[in-house]
């Protein structure tokens, strides 16, 4: 039996229908002024549809909607074309939905600046661009090392796996393709060459091949290295047979199954359209073709908790002493995490009761895309109680409760990385938002000298050093949206004992204090932080004590990326592991699409968002999450990383919010006493 | 099917049996110059045979039987008499078991010092007294406060509660006793009345009274207590009846049952006395009634990576203006972690189709006494894939497994706190020590000023600021015994780019150091620390990297007492995360019995191992991991502190010990391509 009723108001947050889509498409291409193109292999030359998402509500109308007191937000997509003819990009938002018949230029009032054509990202038609010509500048005149390097051929190629930021500085637009052997798990099976593309021009007959890179050595020009091969002058790589050790195949038949889970008394959570109800929980949900998962408007019991949780963005900083790597910093957005949120398997990514959810998306495809059971829901049996106490001084009882909590969930494979997405659900009023990683790692050939980069890992392989930053949005409403950044510790204070005044003892003291402004509450990695964290209510509670929930936050991140390093500026949200702002609706996302093809000078810094210093007493509050690991990759990260010990994560819980422990009202709870 | 075979070599670690326990008593009573009294209620003055407990065999020994190299080990008991009538305590040694013939007093062997009387834990005998002496000198004179304050009288009495230390001083035995409402949770019902009891004397005869505390103010003795409450120069305290708010009975009825775990062929793990196989992981257990649950000779694969994997401590110190929880300090295994690992409820507690196995302890009881279910293992799905990926790039396919492990778990209810102890064993060969704290807060009486000191949770009373600090002994074999401790983190370097040599970048680099003696290596918290930390041999895997296990700590601990405090030296592994010593016998443990009643004079300093700064560089090497986190209570942990996000733990990571993921060779492994 469901608690609550499901809310067709959460619809204002839902994802774009396939029909929405369509008629959005339809729109773009009526406006012949714009000359746009939805082919997929659209030329960086002409004029790209190349998203069309939904454009989120301001948070005031939400609410009032939501709260009953106004009317349905007018219901809008953002467009994104990239327009090749004119050298820049737009940002358009069209509506109302359904049937739109205007749209607006809103890339200057998002981010104050005009787009260069190049922060775009690397399209299929751009991809199918460079095949060609990697085909023709350079595989078709390296026949001979090709085939005695790698054993390729016309028949059978290498893959590529590309290196960003693509260059130095602005403007830049020059890869570095490693090439691997062509097998399942690519990605730790790099060959020892790579080329750096100069794809600068949107005319594909202007690109370039600048360098060369072949077992350690480095190249002008494809000819160069043709003649030095050629003539002997390199030291050459001799094709050996390897294993597959990149297989993900099973090496054993399955034998006796594992442990699995059951709802003996069917569902205890209900999923209608984009609208979750799980006993004293429900939220609406989306997925952005950029950012990933996220949840708005999650209530406890009726009351407004959380805003809107979501996924910001997932970066990385690899270290090598190859060329591509060297320079690497992946900024997941841009290419788009939920891009790659696809069809999740019954039984290993989520328990075969779950239920599962499609989702539609419409970006770098000359339509909309369904992707099967895309997010799955499911409540689990976490295999542990959530409380209990067992007593036998003075009353014998015992009183407990399995911890049993609802899961939202979807997995992104973003080339060689899968990042599981976890949203949970807790019966005490905690949310946890988590993600871990698995899949492959990225690699790079064993060059002499590499090793100071990471470990090797198999024949000729090392794997990389790295960092992992993952940015969560937190935009806790406790108690109604006026919030206080509050943090509390302890302090050993020395203290006389009354009853033996000659005597002192160091005894552990609260301290609070409440952080006024965004710079002072901009916690920095590295620096001594306040061990909780909480977003606060000037309300109290029933003991007097302000409403709040603290942020816990999981994570073993590595060292940010030095701030004297220009590609810094758009990976800012890094510096912090909790950054606290005050709510605007222009400051919807921590990065943006723009942010690795422009690293140098992105469309949104972070650290802007804190520099006005804005006061943060009594205001609608934002909590930016950092968490992150460290990754020196080893032997057993092949031929997968594994999920246990590499994540992060943060823990939002109720810290005098409520006047007790919800869960005590919990129909699993048990109890026995004698007799 | 399982793999592998049971091995009758585990008992070697096994707790001993209800007729060793029996023997082991039988053969102290027959030693008629010692005096020994089993009674129940023994009292001080008399000598008292307080615990018998496996005495672990030394640790060649062991390895060179269950190698197949050397005989069975003598099987030997621990035997700890308070001996009253002499002022001390002694630890004997008995055996061989069965049939022990003799004893052999061990105390100055293992301590290096005498352990005087007052070291001893409290007796349920002593216990006794203490609450005849406080009818005696304490309810019976105080009648109408009594009743008029908290509403009892002879039929209806407080419940007490006492903190510890028990004074300021070595040889002190002045316990603050703190009264607390006679109902279910009466942890978090304080009436606001301690009175301070000096017993240092074995004699009954000569406890006395000390100081009392009641509503804020000291009184010298019960009479002026007595008499100002009469004269009504004191703030009375004036009953008033209130809600049941500790009791843990649950407000609804079961509605729906939760998610359940089942499995569907049956249990792919074995119990055999002390012998579990699961998968490729074999282990044996035991549990000590002092410092809890143990395994011992933890193989993967048939070889042996851990040799003991141990519960140490839990410790914690409070703040409080009230007098006895301001000076609070508590240390668990003085008091028997294991000694309440009680029974465990089947489906809250541990899943349904767990297998629980009984314990046999004999500590502070006139007898060997059967905790039946005190110990579980099970097989859970954790609900998440151990890894995967999803590719459509170049090769479409699926890999992946699901996250099954097994857990191996105890609760220890000691007093208000339930700790829940976890050991997982996970298919990647990873193993997790994990704990996390449930149960009843402890609180004080909310007097005037104690609000410094914590929350109020409840009418008058104040949750109290504490921290939790747990210790655990991880005696890693990483391929042998001989083995090193490395660290391992990141470094931004300056590069120049070699095809653009005019500029620079910033590239992480592996930074890899060995801390070869155990002051190196002794990593205080509030330092920072290298962020892998590994027990390594010089033996390398394929790839000619060393093989090893890093340790990953999870902990959200508090600040460590000051070292300036009497009371730290007992506590002093509570000043590292992360100590490595050589490993030795006599350094089993790194807390003890005596550490508690003579906090000052601590009969193990655990500080004193690293003191003399062995070389740990190709030694057996153990190390010695404090977890822990900082509690503030909220309303929240009202009734109940629930466990998600109140723990800390461990996690040991293959790291190059393997050349490749050993859970690719899973049987659960699943794998789909297209046609
Ligand atoms: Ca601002
Ligand atoms: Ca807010
Ligand atoms: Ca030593
Ligand atoms: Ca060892
Ligand atoms: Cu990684
Ligand atoms: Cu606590």
């Amino acid at each position: 039996p469901l608690r609550g009723k499901h809310d067709e108001r959460s619809l204002v947050f839902a994802d774009l229908t396939q029909e929405e889509y369509l008629q959005v498409q339809q729109y773009m291409l009526t406006q012949k002024d714009l000359n746009i193109s939805i082919n997929q292999i659209t030329k960086p030359s002409q004029n790209f549809l190349f998203l069309i998402d939904l454009s989120l509500p301001k948070k005031a109308e939400a609410l009032s909607y939501l709260d009953g007191k106004g009317s349905k937000p007018r219901r809008e997509a953002t467009v994104v074309v990239f327009h090749g003819t004119k050298g820049y990009i737009k940002e358009y938002v069209v509506g109302p939905l359904p049937k739109p018949n205007t749209h607006r230029d809103v890339t200057l009032e998002r981010y104050k600046t005009e787009l260069p054509i190049n922060a775009r990202t690397v399209t299929i038609g751009e991809y199918a661009l460079l095949f060609k010509f990697l085909t023709a500048e350079v595989f078709s005149k390296l026949g001979k090392l090709l085939k005695e390097s790698f054993d390729v051929d016309k028949d059978k190629m290498l893959d590529i796996f590309e290196q960003m930021p693509r260059g130095v500085r602005s403007g830049d637009r020059k890869t570095w393709v490693s090439f691997f052997r062509d097998r399942s798990g690519l990605y730790i099976h790099p060959v020892g060459f790579e080329v750096l593309v100069n794809h600068e021009s949107v005319k594909e007959q202007e690109w370039k091949v600048e360098r060369l890179f072949y077992n350690g050595d480095y190249f002008d020009t494809v000819e160069q290295l043709r003649q030095k091969y050629e003539e002997g002058s390199v030291k050459k790589i001799v094709y050996k047979e390897l294993p597959d050790y990149g297989s993900l195949k099973p090496r054993t038949k399955p034998l006796q199954i594992g442990p699995q889970l059951f709802y003996a008394e069917g569902k205890r959570f209900s999923v209608s359209k984009n609208h979750v109800l799980y006993l004293d929980w429900s939220f609406a949900f989306g997925l952005s073709s950029l950012t990933g998962m996220r949840v708005f408007d999650v209530r406890f019991k009726g009351e407004r908790i959380i805003y809107e949780l979501s996924v910001q963005e997932a970066m990385s900083v690899y270290g090598s002493l190859t060329p591509g790597m060297m320079l690497t910093k992946f900024l997941d957005s841009s290419i788009g995490i939920g891009r790659f949120a696809h069809e999740l398997v019954r039984g290993v990514d989520c328990p075969h009761e779950a239920t599962f959810v499609d989702t539609y998306r419409y970006i770098d495809a000359p339509g909309p895309i369904r992707y099967r059971n895309s997010i799955c829901i499911f409540e689990h049996n976490m295999g542990q109680p959530l409380r209990r106490h067992f007593s036998d001084f003075f009353h014998n009882s015992y009183g407990g409760m399995v911890n049993s909590a609802l899961v939202f969930r979807t997995i992104t494979a973003i080339g060689n990385y899968d990042y599981m997405w976890d949203f949970i659900f807790y019966q005490t009023g905690s949310v946890e938002a988590k993600v871990h990683a698995t899949g492959y790692i990225s690699s790079s050939y064993l060059v002499e000298g590499n090793l100071k980069f990471g470990h090797q890992v198999a024949d000729k392989v090392l794997g990389n050093i790295h960092t992992h930053f993952i940015n969560f949005k937190v935009d806790l409403d406790v108690s109604g949206m006026k919030n206080v950044f509050q943090t509390k510790d302890m302090e050993y204070v020395n203290m006389t004992l009354p009853w033996m005044p000659d005597h002192h003892a160091k005894v552990p003291q609260l301290v609070e204090k409440q952080l006024k402004t965004e710079k002072e509450a901009a916690l920095r990695h590295n620096t001594k932080t306040p061990r909780y964290l909480h977003i606060a209510s000037n309300k109290t509670n029933r003991w007097g004590h302000q409403r709040s929930y603290r942020l816990q936050v999981y994570s073993f991140a590595g060292d940010h990326l030095p701030e004297s390093e220009a590609e810094e500026r758009s990976m800012s949200w890094a510096r912090y592991k909790v950054a606290i702002t005050k709510h605007k609706d222009l400051e919807q996302t921590s990065s943006s699409l723009y942010s690795q093809n422009n690293i140098w000078n992105p469309a949104v810094d972070f650290s802007k968002y804190i520099e006005d210093n804005e006061s943060i007493d009594n205001e609608d509050l934002v909590a930016w999450v950092t968490a992150g690991f460290l990754h020196i990759p080893h032997a057993e990260d092949i031929p997968n990383t594994v999920t246990v010990g590499n994540g992060g994560g943060v823990l939002l819980r109720p810290h005098n919010y409520f006047d007790e422990d919800p869960s005590i009202h919990s129909a699993d709870a048990v109890y026995f006493s004698p007799g």
